[in-house]
């Protein structure tokens, strides 16, 4: 790793949010900082995913997913939803379907619905565009947890390269 | 305007940041807070631009462009880097030319140089991938200006729709 390049990155501001996939057939979700709005009109997400993920597959499945905004002190949740797809994460979180059947995380502040209108290729992740459809602040007195409030807590720092050559 | 979605889309986090566009022949600068990383390997970033925006025939020109992360307490620069392109923004404000062309400002807290290798429709927005080729961090003391920060500085508010339907 390179504490070079890592920290360069670092300066990036991005938040902490857990996307649900899924339908009543299957579902899953996993904690995700590479998520922005793209477009006022129609209104647009963006979230880059790694599809080697198997949420990603899912996610392909029902063209739909969510985004669960997490609260300041919620490094816990950013956590549980960090762990692999086999622990069966959603069965220890209270979480209600969405109107895609994606789930929404009943302790997240706020929680978008998307529908996939667009993937693109973007180096070892996928970019995909997702229409919101609807959303809701469920507290609107709380402030968003940042990717950099985790610290450390993903390892990614490991994943950067030494130089840039 | 609808306070309901524009609260919304508050809850996701975005940093704010001005992009550097151009070389020897013209250079333009502006501020812009849908900026992330996108992949690890290659080292990405996204960009969604205002195709509309003079800058964006600039950026497609050279095939290049800087990021330049504003600091905590440069609201000023945000709101500097706002105006129309007509403002001559670059005349009055401190910066070197890139390895790419591309205007790095000396009072970033980091810069990052990209050159472009794809773009995609994104609504009213196009979505700019660019490979990061260098990059440095000047202050790294610094904590970086986040978009909540600024406020209602760039009236986005009034461009959210009422409603989703």
């Amino acid at each position: 790793m390179s504490a070079t390049v890592a920290a360069l990155f670092q300066r990036l501001t991005q938040g902490v949010y857990v996307i649900g996939v899924g339908d009543e057939n299957a579902r899953n979700a996993f904690t995700a900082a590479w998520v922005m709005q793209v477009s006022f009109d129609p209104l647009l997400l963006a979230l880059s995913i790694n599809p080697h993920h198997s949420s990603y597959t899912l996610l392909r499945q029902t063209g739909t997913f969510s985004v669960n905004v997490l609260g300041k002190n919620r490094t816990d949740l950013a956590a549980h939803f960090g762990q692999p797809a086999s622990a069966g994460k959603l069965t220890a979180a209270e979480w209600t379907a969405g109107r895609t059947g994606a789930p929404l995380l009943r302790h997240a502040i706020a929680w978008f619905e998307c529908v996939m209108i667009a993937e693109h290729p973007a180096g070892d992740h996928v970019l995909v565009l997702g229409r919101v459809t609807d959303g809701k602040v469920r507290d609107a007195a709380a402030e968003p947890l940042t990717y950099a409030d985790t610290g450390a807590l993903d390892g990614a720092a490991a994943l950067f390269p030494d130089t840039f050559d």
